[in-house]
């Protein structure tokens, strides 16, 4: 039987907007990772600002936590209830609220679905290029509140770049109307950009207005096989030296194994490699990719290689490199998410290969990301016959081994999945105690009682 | 004779970092606006972030309040002393720390030239697409503190975007190291964000590293006139339906006599026309923009235009744009420079012009702007024999006349140029009160002695 809420008669919400199931809790307590299980106590669903800015005062009256829920696709915990806390769905706020063809501007509700802005803009004949794998469920809010970028970064940037306007419901009750969608504006400070990234701990976002952009030309892409390390960085240099590639991404033998033992993708290759490359490139370039590659070719950068002739072998491609996390799914990994400067991710790689084999040894690891980002995913996969527990404590020694490593190379410690619980042990790895002071103080502004996702990025 | 500096025996500074002459004084103490004379009681030139550390916390220790001076190319006021504060000025912070051809970053000191490093990145092959025309003695460290853009934010965007690391010291005397050139970061608040636009009043910028882009190809420049302010928009939308234009650039008739009186130039067209259209694009363009010219050409949407041939007609036309401020110098215009969206730009160019009738009939007022971010400098000249004054005061009273407009359009009352003192009272028409009050609790925090470019933006 579900406790009593305090104050709930005084919530002023419908009551199809309030949910006590303890099967939703569950579920809506929760992110993909799973890693924490939802322990919420209520589940509201409000369809409008008026009703998040009537929650947000209901919950301070009532000393009530809330925690934001958009598509729960985030693997830090940032969307997970730990402490009988009140999720805040955004599942009826899914309207889309203005198109302007003059200023290329999409205006939606915070949960709107990634892939149906896509949809949408491609629809109006223009491209919204924030595209990762679980575009399908995640929604704009939460792709806002974590800074999402995915496997287009390298040419069009994270979010941050596309929002040109943002309302938001502080922790103080306020509705804020951030940037107007204007292109130039020099009155004072960018509120809009401390929301952005800021996992749902100084505001509730509701409602975002977008930049779309003209559609890249036809995109083909290469698959390329290499021996060594060392040639990552020199073909990614070569590349920029002509062109602007759409995506640089790449992986190892071991992800590479998982993907096709999970079915049905085949190895376009005639040989195996310790390392592939995939570059994703406009059609009018691959003239100049080809030349590129006879060269590496010529040198021994790489074995084997094969370029897409149709949209339906680079979708194969690219399968090959968005199945990785599926196909680790059952393995239940512990996920790490790193950056490095760009220039320094082999000698980074290298570094990564000797820590494994001295402090993971016992554990299977899989590397694989967004290369030309300097983004790394490190995913450490449980042994069968491992406890959960004892599973999740050996790899948080380990962190402390890896994140000494990210520090010595001056990287970041979370390049997309933000803290969360997951990373917030360790946040002192990427930022200093001055600035975490200073967040910590920002937060006291905007969330003066400390209800909104209180326990995420840093503990009070 | 200089007044006594309280504790000026305690800086930590070589003599030479610190000069009473009064003609210094004067110039180091206002911007190229020149509203507010320098009234500066010492100049300091620190040379390293340990020399603006000291002079931080000495001035936190002796109450003395710090004016950062840059480039002092700022239309606002912003690096202005009023009332006997002490200038910090990065002119012995030049120097070139950095270069990663592989991240294709540079890092320099807050005083390096604008200029110098768009020649830097192109020896390196490479481009820094902020480009004005103060920009031979801008410096970044002011570019950033402004969130500079210039002509090609179209196309490239406002310095934000280039901002890779940042180091800031803050008025509460902490050395902030932000950013670190990382492509992604996801550990917690953007603060770096927060520091671009702050005008030098939450922190002292000491060093910046700053993304390059590839080179864009060649560029051609269209010159076209226009009759009617309603063909504005169309054209616009034509063009961004089919390329990317680099930059798209308006001014009126008035505007074209002021240049064209000021020398030596000539208008490369046949007839003249109440407004002017310089379209910017990749040579690769120039059939496209041929073909939309003649179909503007039979709707009879324009009367006259002209193609550049090679880079100096290309540079001609570009000065009959560059050089209105210089031309309108003379008259000591009284500037507002606001924005609105770019789909509002022709209804509000239409508003504009029936206030001008009904408020400033008395004076002559000259617009041009970058259109296609919807930013209009609008300059009014002073009548030869008004006393400054009384000009100023009544600009004073029409501003409140054109913001109401500009508050109706939901724009900025300053697109590009700050806020400092001349925007101050105003700042609500662009800002809410909650967010004003937000600003003010985030000052507090990074310079809790408000010591650091008192009163401006707005007032403690």
């Amino acid at each position: 039987m579900s406790e009593k809420i305090k104050g709930l008669e005084y919530l002023k919400l419908n009551s199809n907007q309030i949910n006590h199931d303890p099967q939703k809790l569950s579920i809506y307590g929760s992110d993909w990772l799973k890693q924490w299980s939802g322990k919420a106590s209520l589940v509201l669903f409000p369809e409008n600002t008026k009703d998040l800015q009537n929650i947000v005062c209901w919950a301070r009256r009532h000393k009530h936590k809330l925690v934001p829920s958009g598509g729960r696709t985030g693997l830090s915990g940032g969307a997970s209830a730990l402490q009988k806390e009140i999720i805040v769905s955004f599942d009826k706020m899914k309207r889309l609220l203005d198109f302007n063809p003059w200023d290329r501007t999409v205006t939606v509700e915070a949960g709107f679905i990634t892939q149906d802005l896509q949809d949408l803009a491609k629809e109006k004949g223009l491209y919204f290029p924030i595209s990762f794998a679980s575009q399908g469920s995640s929604q704009i809010g939460g792709n806002i509140a974590t800074n999402a970028g995915g496997v287009h970064v390298l040419k069009y940037g994270n979010i941050k770049r596309y929002v040109a306007g943002l309302e938001v419901v502080t922790g103080s009750g306020d509705v804020l109307t951030l940037g107007k969608a204007l292109v130039k504006n020099a009155t004072g400070y960018s509120l809009k950009d401390l929301f952005i990234g800021s996992e749902g701990t100084l505001a509730l976002i509701s409602q975002a207005t977008l930049s779309l952009v003209s559609p890249p030309n036809k995109a083909q892409v290469f698959l390329i096989s290499l021996e060594n390390e060392n040639y990552l960085l020199e073909v990614f240099k070569k590349f920029k030296s002509v062109m602007e590639p759409l995506a640089f991404e790449f992986w190892t033998d071991k992800a590479l194994k998982h993907v096709l033992s999970h079915g049905p993708l085949n190895l376009p290759l005639q040989t195996t490699s310790p390392f592939y490359l995939l570059i994703e490139l406009e059609e009018q370039d691959s003239e100049k990719a080809m030349a590129l590659f006879e060269k590496f070719y010529e040198k021994g950068w790489f074995k084997d290689g094969v370029l897409s002739q149709n949209s339906k072998q680079a979708q194969e491609i690219w399968s090959l490199r968005e199945n990785i996390s599926e196909a680790l799914a059952p393995y239940k990994p512990y996920k790490n998410d790193v950056s490095v400067r760009v220039s320094k991710v082999t000698d980074f790689l290298k570094s990564l290969e000797k820590l494994f084999k001295l402090h993971y040894s016992h554990f299977e690891v899989v590397v694989f990301g967004h290369l030309g980002d300097g983004n790394l995913h490190i995913n450490i996969l449980k042994p069968e016959n491992m406890p959960r527990e004892k599973f999740i404590k050996d790899c948080e020694k380990a962190n402390v081994i890896l994140f000494d490593l990210v520090r010595k190379y001056e990287g970041s410690i979370s390049a997309e999945h933000g803290v969360g619980i997951l990373k917030k042990d360790y946040l002192s790895y990427s930022r200093s105690q001055e600035e975490i002071q200073i967040m910590k103080k920002l937060k006291a502004i905007f969330d003066p009682d400390n209800i909104l996702n209180p326990g995420k990025i840093f503990d009070l």
